[in-house]
């Protein structure tokens, strides 16, 4: 991988997993996220913003990650749009070398786009900082996030979509993706944003983004969804199916690498799962 | 449609449901069966094979085909090769304007494959007779059948297959397509066979075939899968995911027209529902 192609794609790294990620044993996908971030030398912060249990998240990732060799998990709660554009979000993230985005619900990180933090987080990307997001806090990362939405048909009604963080351009995360069956639901949001690539996520999986090129690490599979040169054609009807010609879908296990700027998947030299 | 553009390609009609026909109100799909086999002139023969209760099944069909138009229904049970070999299954075949596969357990129909049976089909296909087959009776008809498997992962273990009855070459049907998510299966099917276009057909959702295209009917979609210039890697392990770039997917609602020669997606003149 060479960093980075487009300027448009910031130069840190983006650990973004698709849920239900190890938390014993090795802990494959955490222990990366902390060796990324400086190992025990690493200032981890959590961002518990789309969880309703922010203490019990808190505690069990300060557990998981100390033993990892991180003496102190910090947690940056950002209950609303004051908070993340206040001086104390700020300081806090000026000091990570890692930050992480908790599971919960995506719609309460809502409020930090756009904000001061989401400013902070942007740039400190560029300085090297590891930004990783599990389930709700992996599709926030993106440039337009999935807020809900499930069913069996491609269709305006299957999926609900806002802006996301951004930190990632042009690409669209699902999450839970094989266990759950949401490959219409990706396929419905990327027929309607058929400019943004389509990124599943299976769980105990995850996209390592490095400048404008990821690497699947995990135990499951990346689907990605290319309709950026298909023929698209929109029903009157929200709940009526969309007609989608030539799609390009790509299975991607651990190892396999995708240009995000190019859109070319290829087989990695790596083949290990973590 | 231009009829048969390749001569591999039969010149009948099939018309290929995927599970839970609507059989009351106008009852669409079996309807249009009954109009192809001739209205009230036709001679519609029912195999049921496929199903454990051939009894139920024959009185079920015979009463919507009688609302149609049809007067009498036969049944062909064809229980094993020496009746799939026979005069007597020669001889209704013979007869028949339009020949329907019950649903039920595909496996039954295997015994059926490379017999006289099969080859009264395939020959009577090219004087205009009708066949249509619904669930096991629809992927019974490809060159490749799916026997069963379900899963969420695209590997070897998720899809299990057979010879077909080879009525429509180069095809691999799977049925109750989006209702049962069988994306996977569908996909894990092609990336063992990618010279075969796999096709996924929704509930009361239909492909009727003439010559080497075929034009989507019905309430639901059909799903087009095209790994013919794919990327595969199979991995060691028949449950380890398997590696597949560049899918070309069609999602294909009512109206689409499928070149199968060519492997083209359209959208077809008509958009009426049946």
């Amino acid at each position: 991988m060479d960093g980075h192609a487009d300027d448009a794609v910031p130069l840190g790294r983006l650990l973004i997993i698709g849920g239900g990620e190890d938390r014993c044993c090795g802990a494959g996908l955490l222990e990366r996220f902390v060796e990324l971030a400086g190992s025990d030398r690493a200032r981890i912060t959590l961002v518990t913003t789309a969880t309703g249990i922010p203490d019990e998240v808190h505690a069990e990732y300060e557990r998981v990650f100390r033993k990892l060799g991180v003496e102190r998990t910090r947690e940056l709660r950002l209950r609303g749009r004051a908070d993340a554009d206040g001086d104390h979000a700020e300081a806090i993230l000026r000091e990570a070398t890692g930050v992480f985005f908790s599971g919960g619900d995506q719609s309460r990180i809502r409020a930090l786009v756009g904000s001061r933090t989401n400013d902070v987080l942007r740039q400190r990307l560029d300085d090297g900082l590891v930004v990783a997001g599990t389930s709700a806090g992996a599709t926030a990362l993106g440039r337009t996030m999935i807020l809900g939405g499930e069913g069996s048909e491609v269709s305006a009604a299957t999926v609900r979509t806002g802006p996301g963080l951004g930190l990632l351009p042009k690409v669209l995360i699902d999450m839970h993706f094989a266990e759950r069956g949401r490959l219409p639901r990706l396929l419905s949001a990327v027929a309607l944003e058929p400019d943004h690539v389509g990124v599943g996520i299976d769980e105990n999986t995850a996209i390592l983004v490095t400048g404008s090129h990821f690497e699947v690490l995990g135990s499951g599979v990346v689907t990605v969804v290319d309709a950026e040169r298909s023929t698209v054609v929109h029903p009157a009807g929200d709940y009526d199916p969309i007609t989608l010609f030539d799609v390009r879908l790509h299975l991607m296990p651990a190892g396999c690498v995708f240009d995000i700027s190019g859109r070319e998947p290829t087989i990695g030299p790596a083949h290990t799962r973590y």
